[in-house]
């Protein structure tokens, strides 16, 4: 039985971590979730799992549930409410899901108390991967990834030494404008951005997706999960979805996984792993149904977003951490119509250019460029 | 340092194995060789890995290389000859890449040794399953194998528990004649079918590809490899030959090994794992140059031969060595000229038909049932 802490459990990925528990209920419980603002859906779970904590962002959302909610849960807010539930005493398994750079201090906060991390908060190495992934192998505890191509990355490593390996590559299904030249990108709509022909997301990783940053950012991610050089790290063009990473051995032999699109089986895998677990409602892979899998380079003048992730990871120091906080505001002012989908690059160009890079930066400078960055984004938008 | 003995070393798997060897002189040393006829190449051989023994099948071609060797190769011939070569002083793995049934007793002899098995020999599992694996898992010996779709389940299961296997995939490129119809195949010649689209192998394993026959053996030799029901094994058409194969977990997870076609990546791995070795020369997989992966279902009404092999292997006892041995006269008879394609199909299935099977045959039985058939599938051919 794995005692997991769960944040951010109201998302795409945190609801879909409760529905592997749902299935599992002698492997797993729940000692504690918290949630945003999705005060209802969150009610719902703290019946249904009865964790002993629960936190939400709002000093009211806070004190609303409390008066609605049976049971022994305690319910917290803000920040200290965050890390209340990150870190529950007897904890094993915090799963970070939420979304955006506050997912960062209760990681470090639960790998201080020993707990293994299923990483589905993106900024959590993207910005901080060298403090993480340090303090990861001090506290000798495991880091876990969540995205399907991560996943498929730790499933094809299973049983084989790390420095036998002479490249990873990454699948990426290209996003929702895969079949736009880069002229028609020019007045595209939030709507079209948010149709991806293979995955339902958030909103932010579809459009992540779209611009391809989504597979830049996991470029960085693999870098600090797996140890590797950056040009160690290719990326491929795979619209079906259904090899979601390979793995090149110094025998030239290639391992993937591979599937039908689910999200719950890279979760479920972080929560098992090394076990396996059933997973019975989910589509099993017929090759002879899918036909054929194809593949392709991927243009960098196209996915510029991709070109930029890779330079930003190279340069490292808080290089990463402009590039998300760039991102998470251009995206933002993209989702509100404030912006057109090519300026995302633009602003995320700049943010770049401008930033004079401090190596090897604390949490604190982490931070700091982080606020930094999203101020000055706002402040070419508007 | 591992000490091989290599017996068949003049075919095609013997040769390729002794070219992995000579690029990793620091890893592998060969104690013996045994062959054929094929004495020039034994010889060259012989001079290049200064074997402590060698064994030729005739008395006469043994004498002939006694006189014309250098070194201290004691050389041998007949059976004795064979065993002597596949199990010598202080071995630590039998490469096993003798075509016929005749591979099988060096095989237990060697097992018996506590020596572990590359099979490369279909005869050792196909015929023999039960007494080879119930005898490897006695003496703790590990079977290692050589083709490349049982190396890539192998190495899809490195790191993972048996026991969380759905079903294993076997890949077929549908040999030289997979763009025909059944009708189109009445009248193709010999040399048509050498013709392998994807592989460089010998003339009976082209044969038996081309009739599908290798992949049925392949789906008897997994069964026992990895101790899988039939039902668990399904047989996928990949015309590219990209994907070796792959295993689907009970999470609906799919581990699959992949690469260009080059058989020393699987007999590298036989030999070197659980490690991997650097092999330099071989192609990398370049999946957009590939550019797509195609998928099949395989008509069973087309590929006879594999509906005969699911039917043999789940009948168990004699029929599988019916199976392989009035294959073998029949593949000849074509090969000769003596019979056409098709009637390949017809033979095997009267012997497979007129068979009384023995439940769990010793050794003894088996070689009877090979033999009886043989003189049957012969007196049906002239």
């Amino acid at each position: 039985m794995k005692n997991l802490a769960l944040i951010g459990s109201t998302g795409s990925i945190g609801r879909q971590t409760l529905d592997v528990v749902r299935k599992h209920p002698d492997s797993f419980r729940v000692l504690s979730l918290a949630a945003g603002r999705n005060v209802n859906t969150l009610m719902e779970q703290i019946e249904e799992f009865k964790p002993l904590t629960a936190a939400v962002e709002q000093k009211e959302d806070a004190d609303y549930i409390r008066a609605r909610v049976n049971g022994d849960t305690s319910i917290h807010y803000g920040k200290e409410g965050l890390i209340a539930a990150a870190v529950p005493r007897d904890g094993d398994l915090l799963m970070n899901a939420v979304v955006g750079s506050m997912g960062l201090e209760p990681t470090l906060q639960a790998i201080e108390a020993g707990m293994d991390i299923g990483i589905a908060n993106k900024e959590t190495l993207v910005t901080a991967g060298h403090i993480v992934t340090q303090k990861a192998s001090r506290h000798q505890v495991q880091l876990l990834p969540v995205d399907s191509e991560h996943s498929a990355l730790q499933q094809s490593l299973e049983g084989n030494a790390l420095k036998e390996v002479d490249r990873i590559i990454l699948t990426a299904s290209g996003g929702s404008f895969r079949d736009k030249t880069r002229d028609q990108l020019h007045g595209v709509t939030v709507e079209d951005a948010l149709r991806h022909p293979n995955w339902n997301m958030g909103a932010k990783i579809t459009i992540d997706s779209a611009t391809m940053m989504n597979k830049g950012f996991e470029v960085i991610e693999a870098r600090w999960l797996f140890d590797m050089s950056y040009d160690a790290i290719d990326v491929v063009l795979h619209k079906e979805s259904i090899i979601h990473s390979l793995v090149e051995y110094r025998d030239k032999s290639v391992i993937a996984q591979l599937g039908s699109p689910d999200m719950r089986v890279p979760i479920q895998y972080a929560l098992s792993c090394p076990e396996r677990l059933e997973l019975d409602d989910t589509k099993r892979l017929n090759l002879w149904e899918t036909g054929a899998l194809h593949f392709a380079e991927p243009d960098f003048q196209r996915y510029r977003c991709l070109q930029f992730a890779f330079d930003a990871g190279r340069e490292g120091g808080t290089m990463p951490a402009v590039l998300n906080a760039a991102n998470e505001e251009a995206v933002a002012a993209f989702l509100q119509g404030d912006i057109t989908f090519l300026s995302i690059e633009d602003r995320i160009e700049e943010a770049l250019e401008r930033h004079q890079k401090t190596d090897n930066p604390d949490l604190a400078a982490i931070l700091e460029t982080d606020e930094e960055t999203r101020a000055f984004v706002r402040s070419r938008i508007k």
